[in-house]
């Protein structure tokens, strides 16, 4: 995708979590990543503008290390979680930082999301994991990198395929989510939202936290994204 | 009702569970039947498409087997479930699916609705049910057809009578709901939404799960579908 | 007032309970009476009709026997419990009847609403009563107007004030609210949602049962209803 | 700021907390500071008078004392807590009071708002405190002025900062909120209320009391307020 293509995509997505209310009181980023010219470069939302006044123009691009090309904004301050998603996880084109309600009470509950319904099991497979915290030192030493550092590792630690599981809580923070380009992951992180609030109230109402039976979350993961999917027109 | 009446009905009430917000992010489906040709036929939802663009055109034709009898588009992946509740259940003339939460709650915590209070008497005769989970080997053998096997299993083994019950929970799914017609149907939706809402706040705030003493639902029941009815104009 | 503007009243009231939401599915119905003719005169909400196609001439008119005196269509079928409470608290001027969801919820889960809060104490002076189911015989003999009788005997029991605690929850049924107009006891109606919203959160929150102290709800109550109310301009 | 200035800004900030959802039913009010004349003066709401028809010529200007400089109309009922927090809190410049829905169901829970996350950090130094109840003998007294009294009394015996820590709850009762102006305090005001509802929902998730890290929670606030913030554009 071309730069001029891609400053467009991240300003409708970064419009986008505002309008469905994943970001209230400018809660929120999103990034896209341009990965065919000679040095990947990342388009990001600059940090404490209002979605409603944001334009193609604000946004700023920086390269993996996160020093700027063009943009004469700060940005986002969550840049270097952003990078460092790209960094480690090369298949993902797009990243969303959201505060939306309920994956946000999941995320302060430090507890990861159950699969606990079909909704669920089309988009994540598996629960939704919850990062640990940071540590006093890694605070001190990078707070926004090492954000992105403990997602890694909790995907590491579970042998986790980052489009299978296209999003994480942040243990007392908030959620991510990601997908092939930042439009995917503005909807990964809707849906997120809405799994959220659907388990939420499941547990609530005394859900069991293993979840549905393997074989159902399988055949409907498989079903929308293995290789002989059946959802929606050919 | 003639195919064109049925499709411009069919229509309408998808784009109805949209608008009410009981089917998010397209989850959901209506289909109607039309009984009265040499062979009786279902207009559906295609899959996938969204709500906004759908148009009467769009809609598949089927007969009970499932095959598709008129359209260019692929029905709605739960197809298999609407045909074999109009095989089972001939009394009804059309089914909604849909994800909405308080309902889908509900479902994935695997729990039928008791019966807290007169509104939910004056739409179901009793506790909305849950089916059991499909097993391993229904899952294998025809996932969507055994989704409607496993909520007529539950009407036979309870004696349900569907035009008295209109509406179940499979078991870490979402519900389905049916009526006479495609535009009962949605109506009956949109209440089992909202008597899910109503029941899961009256549970967390301790109600017994016995419900209402049966002479009030019965009375309510009756006033409203009984042959002595006293609700509305005549 | 004049039963024109009674008429007017009411239909202005009945239009209200549906905007604010607090009639779900048509689920709610408001009266007002004139007490100042020769005979007092009840104007109510026809039975089963959309609050957006009311007209103040569809409005129907009875004395306090549930006598029909001007309007071709049915009443509300709650009609005699309206005429009851009328008959019984004749310092009343108009009754709302909703489904609105929180009160609904309480009165599912057969509790009292505690007074938490000085916004409760504003408007209740006290709990917000929840009567005793029906017994089988008061639902056989004549449901509607024993559903007034319950409400009737909560208030003679504890010996309440029907305009310092100007509404009531029916046991597995929903809530009933009156003032001295019907625009009054919509707004009565509305307040009475808002604090079983707070109040579900707050029991939630581990709120204590006996609520705030009684010398706190006293003084708010007596600002807003005593003789030297300070509350609003003069 | 000029008189004229602050008025405007009063007035809008009054209309904010309605348009937001903070002040339902009127229940709220806004008031702010002038300090640069000869004696502060405060600029606040009439009392009951509706958000939609407020003009700035309605606003009543006192003097710390609670004494009417300017304005014909009857201030805020709730005048004697602003201006004792206004002597007592020199450092603010806007006061906000609110009914909203979760910040009072926590107040009248009479539980502090435990610092679950990231948000909670980057405008609350530690947890939302909350107030005792009021004795009888300060309701009896002067109920309005000693609202204003718990609140400093929490304030001083924990030895908080009302810029770090710029809100509280008052024991069965709802939340106020302050800042540098009335435009800063309905910002604070309404994070405060998103604050709430989150807690709430990570709480009934199982959330710790104990909350997110005190390393994390200071580094939070400290990006955002301290004298090395990185937030937003310089």
């Amino acid at each position: 995708m071309l730069l001029a293509a891609l400053r467009e995509q991240v300003l409708h997505a970064n419009r986008e979590i505002a309008r469905r209310g994943l970001a209230p009181h400018t809660f929120g980023n999103v990034s896209g990543i341009c990965r065919t010219g000679p040095e990947p470069l990342v388009v990001i939302k600059p940090s404490g503008v209002d979605y409603a006044s944001l334009t193609a123009a604000d946004l700023v691009v920086t390269n993996l290390d996160g020093k700027i090309v063009e943009g004469s904004l700060r940005p986002s301050s969550d840049l270097d979680t952003h990078t460092l998603l790209y960094r480690e996880f090369p298949q993902i084109g797009g990243v969303v930082h959201t505060h939306s309600e309920f994956a946000t009470a999941w995320a302060q509950a430090g507890r990861p999301i159950p699969c606990l319904g079909t909704t669920h099991a089309d988009y994540f497979h598996g629960p939704v994991p919850v990062t640990d915290p940071l540590t006093a030192a890694e605070v001190a030493e990078a707070y926004v990198r090492n954000t992105g550092a403990v997602i890694v590792r909790r995907f590491r630690s579970e042998n986790l395929d980052p489009l299978a599981v296209p999003g994480v809580l942040v243990s007392g923070h908030a959620p991510f989510a990601w997908g092939k380009s930042a439009v995917e992951a503005v909807e990964i992180a809707d849906v997120l939202e809405y799994i959220a609030r659907l388990a939420y109230r499941s547990v609530l109402l005394g859900a069991s936290e293993s979840g549905i039976p393997n074989y159902v979350s399988e055949h409907h993961y498989q079903r929308k994204h293995g290789p002989k999917a059946t959802y929606g027109q050919i």
